[in-house]
């Protein structure tokens, strides 16, 4: 008896490295391949990508890997996936677009293999019969999945919203949902992100005044900044720019990428005499300005914080600047938002933001779409997927209001397994996972031990005591030197230093009579050396013995 | 002509440490001297408390120090100041029973001078008469101050809201506020902590509803987490638990240090029978549990984190628990307070949060109700207090709006001044201030270089690069010792630290031929190691060369 198995990879998170595997004998689909941004305490690391071991163990049975859309937790592992595996990829035009431009970078595009899917056209892989269908979402050319397996019907989302007025134009294809769900779904996978929040999602033409009105009041030059890939919101400001006589320029890398390849593609149109260079905005009055910015999350090395730092080239926020922020706060960049924002204020800019604002609309089903999803397509088993853990089961619990019996919902952590067979639904073996960490160039190597070193450095810093014996009497050849960076302030703190050094003497000289054990020696240092500096200071700096004998 | 000056020398912040200076000739007027909790960048610091320096330098000319309420960040550096200065201190009587405490954990109690204040009465401190006013905020016995100075009336908000139905039974003294109006106010300093919030602050009755709802529902144990100094929450909670049939436990220190000062003075009551030690809650049936508990901002070491990490003695959170957080993040907490919630969801609880779960209101003004405050007392000139900097332009905007011209509103940073005289105000001479950092048992020694040192070192850690060279020849003893801590997984990287020990050997054979500089070779090592390990991890570890010879 054949069975079906359900694996998210990753997708646990407020945002995640989202991926799910789904495998049917010898056969795997692999929906998506995301990264995730570190968390607080993941120091250094530059971002998360899903545990790939799982996939490496049984490249030969990946038949492909499919994209709902081309966001980051979508789609940003995709080039570590693709070093070590050579499945094809199927993706609607603009994400593969985003797609290409990113393995590019990577040095892998000429490698990959890259098909173009579209709504409404069935991709066969293995036993698998796919059909995307269109969803409404925060970039254009989004898709769920219906994947039609020799178990049944199972309906994957992606991130989608219902959207009855979508400046893109297309709405959620509700009749493909309705048909779906004549059809009979065994399992809905769903997305999770927005699932505290009640209500339904504001529609993105609700913007269209919002912006209106901040347009029809600035007196000065308009900055707005949002996320690089929200070519819908971008959308929206180069034309309300262009209906007030403003010319819109860009700021930030990122952005201009995404809106060269959305141009390229036709997902971005700028009406005649709109666009102008950002080195050519001095040459304007200001209120024939509009740039369009980087760096909505508050990134430090993004072009919103480099001119809330007054170190962006191209301009220098002043008196009569209007900066827009039409973007909402990923939880843990809040300190670095608002902190962009008070630099914004006191550069005399006036900074448009926040909820009360009502310049940004979520890309996300809240609670009565996500209901609307569920009653329309009345799956037999439900996994809420995409989401912080709280999201998934705050999911499932609308889940039981509509009356889905628990045993019939899943909520998986990541690397978890729901099995479906002709008797039914069940959870699987687990797949070990782990957050793999990508910093600087590598992949994996930082884990624990490396994370608590720097958690450990980072509060205290550290302490090297070098210490030099005399071979032949186990005795000081000279003074104990302490070196320190980030314990102490070092120009004050001499008598604390000195406490050590003192301390060292003392050891070494109760020391000198026995054999010279170095290796003991250096843990009697070290102990005592700890011991010391919390009590003098209560830090608890890292702290390194290097004893050396001059044999 | 003697003028008056106003300077804050803390209080810019999401929660600022908050201290305002009145100076009127040789005579200082200190109001609060809070204490404000680390940003994200501000590596293993404890907490952050005002730069006292200016204080210090006059000490003679203080004539006292009136706090306004027991919060943290109104009192919590009072310890600090009192250890450099012996001013005398004045309180209302919960505000002062916070005090002691914390002073005597200081061992400086019985070297403080503390004055007893209620509202109504004056405190003449040289040329300051203060009468403070009642005030609705989030602490029971919180105060505004009318101070009346020889060139006029000053009014000093506090931390306030205004509600007409508040728990703990008094109202904010509107009758006062509007006599000191017909007299006249020359300054209104206004807190500004909700200045971005539109609308009025619900009051605190609005969740006696709200609680017996959640009581109503929960079949097993309730936990509640809030603000350990908030009291009249704390109140609402013993007696809905009261009239429900539970018995309540405290878990966390602060809360029951707080709740054994409050009942001591009278601004906590348990009705009979309803208090248990936490180690007894195990005798009873789970639906007559409700335990207060801190950590409602995600505080690592607090009661709601260990039990959401499942390392909390007492309490093993179960499925069937209800956890409620009665609390709002404080910019910054997000992370760490979603990340319990998650957890906490993970052990089976069900947990109520957020602002959909209407079990918090702010302890400050809305809007709404700081125009209120602004018409009701129509000062001639205003300064928005207490604040993150765009809160304070924003309070400043709403003023503007009900008319006040733009020049007769004073938005300050800390240590700017405000200087007033017979002819007006206007800005005068800032004082130089700093964030002081608290960090163990040491103030003030950490600054930029150690918080500098401290971020590198929590990027990439750092690598000892130990080289002990012939004194006659210049040559290697022994092969280079890399020694590294949080800058890459050792185990794995063979080919990189190899290269690093090869490339010192490079460097040491190109230089022994000349004089044996160890400066300039230790410099040389450095910025090869640098080079090497950007090009082979794109990380930047702090590289400590240590060259000796064996003389």
């Amino acid at each position: 008896m054949k069975t079906l198995r359900i694996i998210p990879l990753g997708g646990l998170g407020e945002i995640g490295k989202n991926c799910t595997v789904l495998e049917y004998g010898e056969n795997i689909l692999v929906i998506d391949a995301g990264l995730m941004f570190p968390e607080d305490d993941m120091l250094g690391v530059d971002f998360v990508i899903p545990d790939f071991r799982y996939l490496l163990e049984h490249k030969e049975r990946i038949r492909g890997i499919i994209l709902t859309h081309g966001h980051e937790d979508h789609i940003g592992a995709l080039p570590y996936l693709l070093k070590e595996i050579s499945a094809p990829v199927y993706a609607t035009p603009l994400t593969r677009g985003l797609v290409e431009g990113k393995l590019r970078s990577h040095g892998l595009l000429h490698q990959a293999t890259l098909y173009t899917i579209v709504p409404g056209q069935e991709v066969k892989l293995g036993p698998f019969s796919i059909v995307p269908f269109h969803v409404n979402h925060s970039i254009p050319d989004s898709v769920g999945l219906a994947i039609r397996t020799p178990l049944g019907l199972i309906v994957h989302t992606g991130d989608f919203k219902i959207d009855h007025t979508p400046i893109e134009g297309k709405t959620t294809d509700l009749g493909a949902l309705a048909r779906l769900a004549n059809e009979g779904v065994i399992i809905l996978l769903a997305d999770s992100t927005n699932a505290e929040s009640p209500g339904y999602t504001a529609s993105e033409s609700e913007l269209i005044e919002a912006f209106q009105r901040v347009f029809a009041k600035a007196q000065g030059r308009i900055i707005v900044a949002t996320f690089a890939s929200l070519l819908s919101r971008i959308q929206l400001v180069i034309e309300t720019a262009a209906q007030f006589g403003r010319r819109v320029a860009i700021a930030g890398r990122s952005m201009e990428d995404n809106i060269r390849i959305a141009e390229e593609l036709g997902y971005i149109h700028f009406p005649p005499n709109t666009r102008i260079p950002l080195g050519q905005i001095s040459k304007l009055p200001d209120d024939q300005i509009c740039v369009l910015a980087t760096g909505s999350q508050g990134e430090p090395t993004a072009a919103l914080a480099r001119m809330a730092s007054g170190k962006f080239r191209h301009l220098k926020i002043k008196e009569g600047d209007t900066v827009v922020l039409s973007s909402k706060a990923i939880p843990g960049n809040e300190t670095q938002i608002y902190r962009n924002i008070d630099n914004l204020f006191r550069q005399g800019a006036n900074v448009v933001y926040g909820e009360q604002a009502g310049l940004h609309v979520s890309g996300h089903a809240a609670q009565e779409e996500l209901k609307l999803m569920l009653n329309l397509l009345r799956p037999l088993y439900f996994v809420p997927l995409h989401g912080a853990y709280r999201m998934l089961q705050t999911h499932a619990r609308l889940a039981y209001e509509l009356g889905f019996p628990k045993e019939d919902v899943f909520v998986l952590d990541n690397g978890d397994c729901l099995e479906l067979n002709t008797q039914g639904a069940r959870r699987g073996e687990s797949v070990p996972v782990q957050n793999v960490f990508v910093d600087g160039s590598l992949v994996g190597d930082v884990g624990d031990t490396i994370l608590r070193d720097r958690m450990a450095l980072s509060r205290d810093g550290f302490v090297i005591a070098r210490v030099t014996l005399e071979p032949k009497t186990g005795q000081l050849r000279e003074t104990p030197e302490i070196i320190s960076h980030g314990f102490i302030y070092v120009p004050e703190s001499g008598d604390i230093l000195q406490s050590a050094e003192s301390a060292i003497v003392d050891i070494v000289e109760r020391y000198s009579a026995q054999d010279c054990d170095t290796e003991e020696l250096s843990k009697q240092i070290k102990q005592r050396l700890e011991e010391l500096f919390y009590d003098e200071t209560r830090r608890r700096p890292v702290i390194i013995p290097l004893v050396s004998t001059t044999t």
